[in-house]
């Protein structure tokens, strides 16, 4: 793992990145070729034998491999020269069959897909986790008022338990589609030199077939300049981040020391020892900050020349590796946060409270305006708004003062009581959680 | 249609986006909330006519609605002042019940889906005519011969129909995602204040329903700071265009005067009467350029705070405007050029020719490595290959000439005969262009 | 201006990016162009009268030069067209004379940049007034104290003031480096065809002086695909509202109403009366969250093909109005902010004083750990900080409690001034209002 | 080096950017801050020395506090940790005076610095190599005729010089700027928990400055959310990523087999012996498409909240390490590619001669106009233009036989010769090369 990017990543994800991951997964693409050539009858079984035993036994020199790959911009020539050589040197006659009837890309597009579906995984259980803990956190604050917050200033009541629906909702919809984007992503590359596999004469679709076989992906026709799956891929990787960070935010705005609605778990300084900071939500706001980025950058890089382009593919390993692990951390640290998140209710309560029911001036001036004419309605709770913010006092009872005997009582009874201004909130929530698409 | 942004829509799609659509969009949200409040026994069935007929009669001032939005950072808010202020002039007991229920962010939202539903329309007809235009092209040149070329280089023959059939997967493709998109995303926007619907009270969910059956959307929960469905649907506009962008690039190389194996038909320039421009191509790789950022500008905006957001919503009108608008610029210019095409078989053939034969070094080394061994084979067809680009003869001849007598003389026949070394191309053409999905 | 895109500009640049200035910048790009060919000797100076009076007449009709735009892809083309007929019309043997020597992007090129000249003016008047207002609320505010926050928690005091001096630095550095390159961009595009400005002859030197003087624009050698001072000029737009951003989403915190440590005037709600929305701070986050993507767009565009591109230039005028315009509102929006603004100098202080003095809890560490060690100071604080918490009592108290006589009385007195722990706060102020470049 | 980014760096860049290069600056700041502390009488310079051979020894376990640093959201923690138990052990009194007065993003932002510092030298070597081949490349060129091509089409003619010089006045221009931008980054960040340097009391501006001299860096005020330099360092490298990216694409596209003006050394491919592919061109292209992305990524990340920001700052080491080396890897790239490129003189020229002359129809209409007025001249130009298509024969040929006796015969003579149609080529080059700036 890169100390340089160690918040941008996972132990996990760190792991299936590395430099020894993504080289053991170009030998398996080398070995997975000579076996499934030998399976077709394009290649002796022997040299076969010989290649994948070779290539699978490890040793190589990444560093070499990689300060080589700048001549060809491609890792994938230093990399099966240096196997065949080592296959030469174990087995003369072998060496010829290496990475037959393949081209470079084939190699570095299928070991990065062989990386990329792994990664899925360890994602997978942490959303899993995310998920539950979420659902739980709404189920449990399903009665919990507190402020709506509009601009960032406070507007009528809601529930905690609707509010982490809606993170839910969106958290839920994202997954599903990233899910689905990460499996659909899983093929091999395989078309050769100009993608109609020439070299493999007619056992083309055999070979295919029995190299991705050997490496578990699907055969599909060659995309070496058809980028769509990992398109797709890394844009619901920004979306699901997007929704993540989303959650994260308002997880942070709930962190702050004047609002104390909740509080993570951890979070240290180095200087200050009161401080509890929202780690976590960093962690997941930072990967926010920077996949919007990636996928422009993928998405750039899309429109490539011809049967292999010179630039676009060139720029794709960082980007794709850079925004699978930005979005297994930003999921990895948000499943952190929720699982050790502590909801303050009381203070949520005082935080309504502390409005001093100006937040009702919508509902008033709705219960006046049938007997008192919109207009003055209107009138009478603004004047109302702005002696409450002077004076500190009450909403309700300088409305009542203004309003006078011209209306019933009863009227602005139970108008101050957020219980009962939630309006659809519990059905809404319950929607939210439970919609399984819309 | 801005002058300035001209060659990034259509006529059609400029006048969806005008701001005499957008702002009939937002009285028509006004309208049916009236209708629905009154179908909903919210509001006095005699309001709702007068509200509906005073804001369908339209009469607006744009300008001056667009100028105080500024102060509150929504035109919703003049927008709706000045309907309540006509429909007061008109019958002062209906204005009070004017965006009953409703809050600014509910009829932005709401309009913009208006213009965007209505968006998809032309774009799907050109669409269609793309895609029947792609597939008679592929079908056409399913035996046209020309070069593979990768990193700009000639590589290993193709089918001028396999790489059309290339762009036309990629299409079919990230359109069907786009569609798929565009209608997922025809859904109301209604949650009044913090998005429970409480000034709705009981009715909440009914006044939902018939507001957004007068509007033809679906109605779904209130979506004020979860942009999943637009963030979906920016992101389909982001990886279509890229397929888009692909073909466009292909063919403005093809049209360079020294290939020469493609033309669109039209291009002219304002000094040079020789000039065939790549202008329709020129149409498309410009909103390739932008729609990675219009993404990534949508994405950024998607953190959005608690119940609505601070800086993100109002960002969205003008990114989707000009992604949807340059999505469909995009489509309609690639129909234009698929339409005009012109196709070269010949030069195709010629520029294939003049590599004498050097493509086919892959082949021969292949063919010859069983009886000379790899490394040998190796070795004379690279000296072959610098023989022929010195003295500009036959690839074939100069490998002849240096293999002898040691192989067979038949072995060499025909290596350099491209229709025999298109491998799996018709194969995957048909594959290509008949899955339905991958 | 665009209602879809009227929160990102203002009433000035709305203006001078409209339909007709663009227009109106290309026929005085043909009008200076006709003018400077007759001054140099290259085209007859009667002809030259004829055609800048037909071009700055006006009356052409901007709708159909869009529409006409499409085919070429550039509007350059139907506007010299309409041109020539009207000139043709007027005088015949003068029509030949019209676009002398011009290709299609001098046209487009220099009329863009005659527009981003005069936008210069009003943002930076606003600028100007923004730097004067900031300057003011700093010095008022030097020595108000308020909490220092990080990570959206509590640190350590800071003043009021060396926060605005924060932002005022960063503004003024980066507005001058905008303005510099917006200065800097002012020059004239004319190459000819291909860059040579080979149909001008021996006069081509003098024309372009010619033609550039009538514009009063500087004359520099062709950049059809040298977009440097372009790149610059948007760059600096990018960083220059990253700047401003961070000035509003500071001021939108501390408008929360559990913060309430400042506040915008205005800032009305559809549907709530109590709503005091930071508005104009929305307005600038908006701009900062399309920004960064404007940005990646020119830059994206710069790779442009050998003399002129294909795809990259025709995105850019979008790019640029937009760019320029969302700085230009970000500006003037954060002007009225700023203007405006009301601080609670009082809120700031017992909002200092709710942490119970946990803030000093790094002080106290740092005053103790001489006399009782390191690690027993930062156990006792640590204890205290957590005692202060559960109890909501001093945390003075309780660390005095806790440390008992172990240390000499007076050594925690003053601990908790804010006053007295700014360290350099004003020193730093100062320093940052004042220092031309660091 | 990591393999999977291994096209986007260079060996000392590697280096520079590596896991222990990253440790150990950190710990140079931790040595500075005890020596400054020290030097200004803040801290025993007893423990100063302890810590600072502590710190400098080495030995840290970089896995380990990379895991560490996500409870935190920031790696100077355990790092501070680490170091201080290390002291401990060492000399248990000095323990408590590690990391005085300093807050984590004093740490991690110095550390970054000092990083990118180094960076410049490498990067800085390789473009003085680049430049000098650059102008050596023009100046050889100066008078090498060659297709001008708009839109990839072929337009007037030009010189290779010129195109060279253009190249390399981009590239002067933004190196000038990003040099520039690089030296000011060269400060230390200092500014304790909120920026105020509080707990280094009266000797905060004495304990900076001497610490900053200790790094061989800038005192300046705090910058913890004003990220101003580094923001104009990253946009500097985009802009001139985009000006390296111009120069490659033009090379790539020259390179193409069936232009084939110029070529790189080397570039082969895995599976074909034939090809030489434009390998570093593919990195710069490479780098080109991932930095405008980078940028924004800055750019998104610089509204940071407050005294120190959630998300912000935590994204920006691998944006910064990642926008750097990519520069650094495409000013190499290039450099490598503009130092074996090989020019064919002879191509250029054939390929202007296939154009049969229509290139020059401008300049034949400009000719024929004042004879037979620009009408006529335009529509004989246009159809020897369509002929000379068709027929494939001279332009100037069918020309004179449309045009008969009307006109002189010499009229057309010699407007076929390129080396007569440069117009300022040759003027426009030299300034180009020797401006210093515009």
């Amino acid at each position: 793992m890169s100390l340089l990017d160690c918040l941008g990543t996972t132990d996990a994800l760190a792991a299936i990145f590395s430099d020894e991951s993504i080289l053991t997964a170009m030998l398996e693409f080398e070995s997975a070729l000579a076996r499934g050539g030998a399976a077709a009858g394009l290649i002796p079984a022997s040299a076969a034998h010989v290649i994948s035993e070779v290539a699978l036994r490890g040793g190589f020199d990444t560093d070499a491999i990689a300060a080589a790959a700048r001549g060809p911009a491609t890792p994938a020539i230093p990399l099966v020269q240096a196997l065949r050589e080592r296959v030469h040197a174990f087995n003369p006659e072998s060496a010829a069959y290496v990475h037959s009837g393949a081209t470079s890309q084939d190699v570095t597009d299928t070991a990065l897909i062989l990386l990329v579906k792994q990664a899925r995984v360890p994602v997978a259980a942490d959303h899993a986790r995310l998920d539950a803990a979420l659902r739980q956190l709404s189920d449990r604050h399903a009665a919990t008022v507190m402020l709506g917050r509009t601009l960032l200033q406070p507007a009528t009541p809601i529930t905690f338990g609707l509010k982490v629906a809606g993170w839910t909702s969106a958290i839920t919809h994202s997954w599903r589609r990233l899910n689905a984007a990460w499996i659909r992503a899983g093929v091999i590359q395989f078309g050769g030199a100009a993608g109609t596999l020439a070299a493999l004469g007619e056992k083309g679709r055999r070979v295919v077939e029995e190299t991705a076989r050997e490496l578990d992906l699907r055969a599909v026709p060659p995309w070496h300049t058809n980028r769509d799956r990992l398109g797709v891929l890394i844009s619901a990787c920004g979306l699901h981040v997007a929704a993540l960070g989303k959650a994260a935010r308002d997880i942070a705005l709930l962190m702050q020391a004047e609002v104390g609605e909740a509080a993570e778990r951890g979070g240290g300084s180095s200087s200050m020892p009161q401080k509890q900071n929202p780690s976590g939500c960093a962690i997941v706001l930072a990967a926010a900050a920077r996949m919007p980025s990636l996928v422009a950058a993928y998405l750039t890089a899309m429109s490539q020349e011809h049967e292999r382009s010179v630039g676009g593919s060139q720029a794709e390993w960082p980007i794709v590796a850079s925004a699978i692990q930005a979005t297994g951390a930003a999921v990895h640290a948000l499943t952190q946060v929720i699982d050790g998140l502590s909801v303050d209710s009381d203070r949520m309560r005082r935080n309504l409270d502390a409005t001093g029911g100006t937040i009702y001036a919508e509902r008033a001036a709705i219960r006046l305006a049938p007997s008192i004419g919109r207009e003055q309605a209107l009138r009478l709770v603004t004047e109302a708004v702005a002696e409450t913010r002077q004076a500190g006092t009450s909403f309700v009872q300088a409305l009542r003062s203004k309003v006078g005997s011209t209306v019933s009582s009863e009227l602005l009874d139970d108008i101050d009581r957020p219980e009962q201004y939630l309006g659809s909130a519990e059905a809404l929530r319950i929607k939210l959680l439970n919609d399984p698409e819309d």
